[in-house]
């Protein structure tokens, strides 16, 4: 089968038999299905290694870049890592068949909001192989089938992995289906898959999550005709006020910036109170610390030595080592800021003043807002959810950090007497 | 200004200088604006109905047909009913500021979970003018700014109305910007709305909600670039099963299919337990009653004068006193019947077998699911919502009757002590 609209068709078909089984399987039979797929990884060590070496092969003879080839790398400890996220997803509170709310009506018919699984979801995502196995485990716990279409250059280590996480969980009695990989590196089948709507004779791809690069995100969103689970950027802000503590916002505005500059809950902009005792400092610390500063013509005079930031640093997400900074008028300035170049990520505020940090909380329109604590908990583990198939910036369903409750949604199931409108 | 996409991205970007503001409105606020605003409307009485009239004129002479003239007409007491609605809508519970769940994590960060208005709603509908009133309180209750685009021929209905709101609206200090009225009938405004995603000069319209007929939800559903909350079809199934009691049956199906037949939750399709006592009584209750059934072969030896359906009608809503029927091999049957020809709306089970009725409401996968209860419940004031925008039979962010919560989203709030991640 080499058309890919067929091919896609006929793995949604497959999905959508295998998500109506999963949809009402208990906890304790997923669970044990996942359980059963982490030691299936782990058993199968061996062969997932070998097909890892070969995309690395093809991979050096490619010319990838040396980061490209660091994240498609497998080595025995990165596996067993794969096989225990598996069964530590094994371990998460089951979110489908929980009652949301209830309620009785005048005439007596019980209403209640169940959480069901979303049904059937396509994956599209990129060179690091442990999303083959992160992703379907979540999915699958909560409920629903998965279409994985990983990067062409990770192929043989996608197909190891699929092959081993399958026969572990066809062995406690998941339907295979439940966890489809795309057998083709043809780029048609993403396009087939973001127009999976069910009018082109297969079934639906009920959400579409990407995980990957800008570049990624940016097609997917572009041509979806599904809807689609992502976050483009992350243009996060640190607000620094003048009630701030100077040692706090020190902290905070080194550990959002440079933990990790790489992840999209890296601070890319700092904005500081023209009120705030120390600017120079703050600039200062993240300077001398080898992040290459950006800074508007406030900061510019009393740091003349330090770049000029242009009108395009407010809109850029660095990831790296670099930060703008700019000084405003109090926290209105900075929510005026963030409204107009922010992303709608992750933005926090270090302040004392708890008036002022309350206005920030509630008028910057972001997914996750912060009072004095560092941008980069924007994650499922820190945020408690155990895991996270990805970050959500959009309004719509999920914001911020989704996990298994937002690879659900609900039903009204109603109990009558016999009740009639009449 | 005559370039509908110019128009449109006007119309965005006061939305959403309006929405920031709307968002953290306090409840009284949007209420007694509200309130002002049902009392405008009465106050402009005489102006609406002039305006009206002049909307029938013109649809008379285009030839418009008795039922959309009949939608489109208004009188002294529709015009009371839409003002008594706006003010209903200012009594019911403010979703907004409420928590959703809160979470202190070992390293002492709190997290709240706060509903948040969606921002700015695009609202795309036809004759009926009373749309322009009730979505309009909906969206601003909800704390959204709101865009309206009623249909040609109820143009001067609708500038009356929007005209008595926005004056009520700003009289209690709401921007005026929160309720705008698309200024032109130019049907190229309608695809400005439906890709408003943010890209073209404009900003975002964050949710488009179709209300009208098949056809303008077709069209929306197929253009639109921005997320869409609709039901295209109320395919709904009433299954007798053979535990049913008789009378209870018949008087379930008969209201499901008569009470109202133009409604979107009336029955279509009436499935029997080949177990069940009594088919023929069943069907020739709806028969008798006036309602034309179309039958499939096993019905048909029962009752060889009734018309056989044909594969078409188990996919076809009749929104008439039309309904086929079916006999199928227990629940089963009937939950793979309405896998096949569903659409995802409302569906129902009669039975005293709890067991089955729990398989039922389990395995049926509707937006709305019902045990020993008439379909003609699928309804946001019989849910208890007290009113509804909108029924849903997406799998993302609202299923079934969409209310004030459902206009809303979440943020995450995080409450710190100077917590990094380190």
């Amino acid at each position: 089968m080499t058309d890919p609209s067929a091919l896609v068709a006929d793995l949604t078909l497959r999905a959508r038999t295998a998500a109506r089984i999963l949809a009402t399987l208990p906890t304790k039979t997923k669970a044990d299905a996942l359980r059963a797929a982490s030691e299936a990884l782990v058993a199968a060590k061996a062969e997932i290694l070998a097909a890892n070496a070969d995309d690395m092969t093809n991979a050096t003879r490619a010319g990838l870049s040396g980061a490209m080839l660091d994240r498609l790398r497998l080595d025995p400890g990165r596996v067993r890592a794969i096989a225990d996220g598996v069964a530590a997803v094994a371990a998460l509170d089951d979110p489908v068949g929980a009652t949301i709310d209830e309620t009785t009506r005048p005439n007596g018919l019980v209403l209640r909001r169940i959480r069901v699984p979303i049904g059937v979801i396509g994956i599209i995502y990129e060179s690091r192989p442990n999303v083959t196995a992160d992703a379907a485990a979540l999915a699958v716990m909560a409920g629903n089938a998965v279409i994985l279409r990983g990067g062409s250059e990770a192929i043989a280590s996608n197909r190891a992995i699929h092959a081993a996480l399958v026969h572990g969980l066809a062995a406690a009695g998941i339907p295979a289906d439940a966890v489809q990989l795309v057998p083709t590196t043809d780029r048609a089948a993403v396009g087939a898959m973001l127009t999976a709507d069910g009018s082109g004779g297969g079934a639906a791809i009920d959400l579409i999550i990407p995980r990957g690069g800008k570049g990624l995100v940016v097609r997917v969103q572009a041509e979806a005709r599904v809807p689609v689970l992502a976050h483009l950027d992350g243009i996060n802000h640190v607000y620094v006020d003048a009630s701030a503590d100077p040692a706090m916002a020190i902290a905070i505005v080194r550990d959002a910036k440079l933990r990790r500059t790489g992840v999209c809950g890296a601070m890319e902009t700092l904005l500081i109170d023209r009120g705030f005792s120390d600017p120079h400092g703050l600039v200062s610390t993240l300077h001398d610390a080898g992040c290459e500063m950006r800074v508007d013509a406030d900061l510019s005079r009393l740091m003349p030595d330090l770049a000029r930031a242009t009108e395009a640093d407010w809109d850029t997400e660095y990831l790296d080592a670099i930060a703008s900074a700019a000084l405003v008028d109090g926290v209105d300035g900075a929510i005026a800021h963030i409204a107009a170049h922010g992303s709608h990520h992750t933005d926090a505020i270090v302040a004392d003043d708890a008036a002022v940090a309350e206005r920030f909380l509630a008028e910057v329109d972001s997914a996750i807002v912060l009072w004095n604590a560092s941008t980069q908990f924007a994650d499922g583990g820190e945020f408690g959810l155990g895991a996270e198939i990805g970050i959500a910036t959009g309004r719509l369903h999920a914001r911020g950090p989704v996990a298994l409750e937002g690879l659900t949604t609900y039903k009204w199931v109603g109990y009558g007497t016999g009740q009639v409108r009449g």
